[in-house]
């Protein structure tokens, strides 16, 4: 069966124009449809640029856009035709199998709760983020949609990272760390230490607290941390890598025989770029609610797009939501009743980001 | 007056010999004296590999040490006799003026407030962190003494950073920033969020919410978070910075042209390093406390400890602690009665990191 992709084509710090070259790639790399979701003058003009462009690639008609310094509860409740409210609402007509979307990511998922709830026993869906490391590629959340947390709810981050971690990149019983400023039990915020209790118990392959330093050696493979830490920790690491880059390329260019250096390294500086380039691993899924979307950076370029389309298709295909069900119900059954709280699953407006 | 530092010389993951060559060249490059605490055998033999060391150099003898992961309320409270108590103590008698210690950072934070007290007005003593950005260095506060804050607190955070970047690098009313995961002052958790109503409210130069990513640009002099997340910051950032020096070696290690091209850019690469040492600003001063004291790392070598024990000294003479009281009288005398409560100035034991 053709799975088919809804793309929020007016999401994105960069254009229609970025967000529709990443679809066309997709397309002719996969047997994948694409939807582009949005204003569709915009989006013919910009497809009449590429005159070969597949058949598989269609257009979905949205009047509206979210940008992306709006709150997103207002933003939902107000732009019911915008372009990322559309897509979501492909899902839930049977007319795609996931979402991917580089706008506003507390609106899109905000959009993703509205059109597609929860996951059965899911108390919070959060957003994953996947981080280059010395080794394997790790996933991290919540990385910000849920900034005040309870310990079930990095208790269930755990398990919905670990079913993510199985299935995408075939790890069998992803190692478990929670994010803390020390590595004893006894170490971190009251949140923390509750929460490691709840790991402790468990039988999840939970290997104890982890530390700020331990997330790029690839150690671990799945770090829990509320929304808030999470989100501070992907922008000081985005911020970081950029200071430093600059820092380099400012020394580099201060000798003659420096800058000489760097031409002839300029090979292994692309190499490294490859290494922690976030486009490379597409964007950041949702876990947690009933169906597939993904979050992409604002910054995303056509290969970010085309890569999120793809990491998509593969949620869809290896059962990741199956996954997560299944192992929420083995691992989580006394704080099933939380969910009926339906209040709860989503924060107050302005908390996402 | 000739200013006397105590340097815990048995603390660091180094060994006595790093902090006494450290404590040898602070003092030939200063008018300072400086008091080497630790096991007098040991520091002893020690300096007999440093005959010319200078009479400005002196040793008192404390038989126990406190390990890196002792917890420090029971350290302190079983290990009287310990370099690190000792130190304190010196201040307390007035035979030394400021302490620097590479060694339990949390034992460290409680012996100078059982040993000094806290200064007028603060509700937590915290630590600091000096932050190298692309343009001054930058004051983070609290880095992990304080994981689980109020409002009040992080208001008092910045309070304290703003008089030590005032002193210390001559920033006339540095601008404060509130860590957060959204620049509006919405965005964020719930402490944060009632923070920002503290610091809109006062008339210090509060700039909003910061950024994890605006850390490293230099467009913020102080930025204010809870202990937890600023630890959380402080490791990330170091382990990323080594994991970004690992993976540029290993591509440039991978070709011919690459080795050369190293070769070539290695001052550059220097001049890099050295941007981004910590051992250029030392340690990490605690901030609240009735006295001086600076946490150095862990893994501090001997320039570390040097520019500790100078910073120290600049601390003193710059009147930091005068300008902490005056600046707590005028910024936040509402909050003045809490402070009676002082069980309420250090957190439960293993809580401090």
């Amino acid at each position: 069966m053709t799975l088919r992709i809804a793309l929020d084509a007016m999401g994105g710090e960069r254009g229609p124009e970025e967000m529709v070259i990443g679809a066309i790639q997709a397309v002719e790399e996969s047997d994948l449809d694409v939807t582009l979701i949005g204003d569709e003058n915009v989006l013919n003009r910009v497809l009449q640029n590429h005159p070969r462009a597949s058949s598989r690639l269609h257009i979905v008609h949205a009047s509206q856009t979210v940008s992306m310094d709006e709150s997103p509860f207002e933003a939902i409740r107000k732009k019911k035709d915008s372009s990322i409210i559309r897509a979501f609402e492909q899902i839930k007509n049977g007319e795609a199998d996931g979402v991917v979307s580089a706008g506003n990511s507390g609106a899109t998922m905000v959009s993703a709760i509205k059109s597609l709830g929860r996951l059965e026993n899911v108390l919070r869906p959060g957003i994953a983020s996947i981080f280059p490391t010395l080794k394997n590629p790790l996933v991290m959340m919540d990385v910000g949609a849920n900034v005040d947390c309870r310990p079930q709810h990095l208790f269930q981050f755990g398990v919905m990272g670990s079913a993510f971690s199985d299935n995408l990149f075939q790890i069998q019983k992803p190692r478990i760390g929670l994010l803390s400023i020390g590595e004893e039990g006894g170490k971190g915020n009251v949140l923390v230490k509750s929460a490691h209790e709840l790991f402790r118990k468990s039988s999840l392959n939970f290997i104890g607290n982890v530390e700020g330093r331990d997330i790029f050696q690839g150690d671990v493979d799945v770090i829990v941390c509320d929304g808030f830490v999470g989100n501070v920790c992907l922008k000081v690491s985005e911020g970081l890598a950029e200071a430093i880059m600059t820092m380099l390329r400012t020394e580099m260019s201060k000798s003659f025989m420096a800058k000489v250096g760097y031409i002839l390294a300029r090979q292994a500086f692309r190499n490294f770029g490859k290494r922690v380039d976030y486009a490379e691993y597409g964007g950041a899924p949702l876990l947690g609610v009933n169906g597939t979307g993904i979050v992409c950076h604002g910054r995303s370029n056509a290969k970010a797009i085309k890569n999120a389309i793809k990491v998509a298709a593969e949620m869809i295909r290896s059962k990741v939501n199956g996954h997560i069900t299944q192992m929420l119900s083995e691992f989580n059954p006394a704080q099933a009743e939380e969910v009926q709280n339906e209040s709860d699953a989503v924060q107050k407006p302005g908390e996402i980001e």
